[in-house]
């Protein structure tokens, strides 16, 4: 049975495709599992009905059989366990991958949301120059310390995964910030993941809810 | 063989345990898991040796034979498959339990750790009071949120896993802010997470690396 995921109705970003749908979708297309998605409005999104699927009234959720889950990353872990090709089948190595997971999420994503916020919703703030830096800062200091683990390497450890997966869109946050680009080997890292087929076609998919330009779904 | 974690040489909050050593010791006595601590100062986190274990210069670290993790949900989620105690068997009920663990992690703490930031970094800012009380009211919501899914459940999702232990360290973050206090039920849920004799032997472990009144292994 295909799952069914939400996404929003109506975009916040224009369709670049930063809403969390984005990384569940790729991961479908990771592991060539077709799926369902029902939009909701950032009214229903709190509401009850949504809520008893996602208690702090967010996207995506996952719903598949009796079977309901919320968080992008739980969502793509159960993916990646019931599906080849997003997690290394060796214990050891698949230890390492959801490390990359959990460190895409709790370490890396927080400080780029934070000055994302900011840029949002403090930009009148007559503190907001020097917040900003601040934040710019804390950002610097996380993908500083991701350039040197990554090198040279094409993946965070070894093959494609779920860590790449997840670490690419929370990277891609950045877009416009002009803070990737001081990273090279951040900036050609996301660029090989949006490169993949599979990210192609989660793009093109979550692009065209927006666009009209085809039913979405993957 | 025992794992080695590691944890502060020095404590940040005077022994009350809010370091991310806390989560794992927590978990390993959970699991009745003897281990081993090697103590890091903040020089030596960020010294080559140590990013090579923990790329971005923090603990806690986890050893175990040829395999090194880092991210405390994940050293978690590993003690969990490898235990039985912290995750349910049945597949629906461990995918529900590993969306909480998620949930604690990028969704509850990123408020709770952005307003810490603030009582550390900001105080003497003149925006100060300002920003405190735009970040409490980010808490609030993500409280607000999870107290009304909790209700009267003693846990999360049916019995005490990974998801709960994370999570109540997560809240315990908010301790002297007032803030968990004014969530009665989530106050309870804390109150009796720390009542766990696992989480009772953890914090006794962790305070004595500090207090000098024992070897700091559990």
């Amino acid at each position: 049975m295909a799952p069914t995921i939400t996404a929003f109705e109506e975009s916040p970003d224009e369709g670049q495709g930063q809403a969390r749908d984005m990384r569940v979708r790729w991961a479908l297309e990771e592991v060539g599992q077709r799926y369902d998605v029902r939009l909701v409005s950032f009214k229903t999104m709190k509401e009850a009905a949504h809520r008893k699927l996602h208690p702090f009234g967010q996207i995506p959720t996952y719903e598949e059989g009796d079977l309901a889950l919320f968080e992008s990353g739980s969502i793509i872990l159960h993916i990646a366990e019931g599906h080849a090709g997003l997690l290394p089948k060796e214990a050891s190595a698949r230890a390492r991958a959801i490390t990359w997971m959990f460190a895409a999420l709790n370490t890396v994503e927080p400080p780029i949301v934070n000055r994302e916020m900011a840029e949002i919703l403090e930009r009148k703030k007559p503190w907001y120059k020097e917040h900003l830096a601040y934040l710019d800062e804390r950002v610097h200091e996380r993908l500083g310390d991701l350039s040197k683990r990554l090198g040279d390497a094409e993946w965070l450890d070894c093959a494609f995964g779920a860590g790449d997966l997840l670490m690419v869109t929370v990277l891609r946050r950045l877009n416009g910030s002009g803070i990737l680009e001081k990273h090279p080997n951040l900036s050609a890292y996301v660029a090989r993941g949006k490169a993949r087929p599979a990210f192609k076609q989660a793009f093109a998919d979550q692009l065209a809810v927006f666009t009209g330009k085809q039913a979405g779904a993957g």
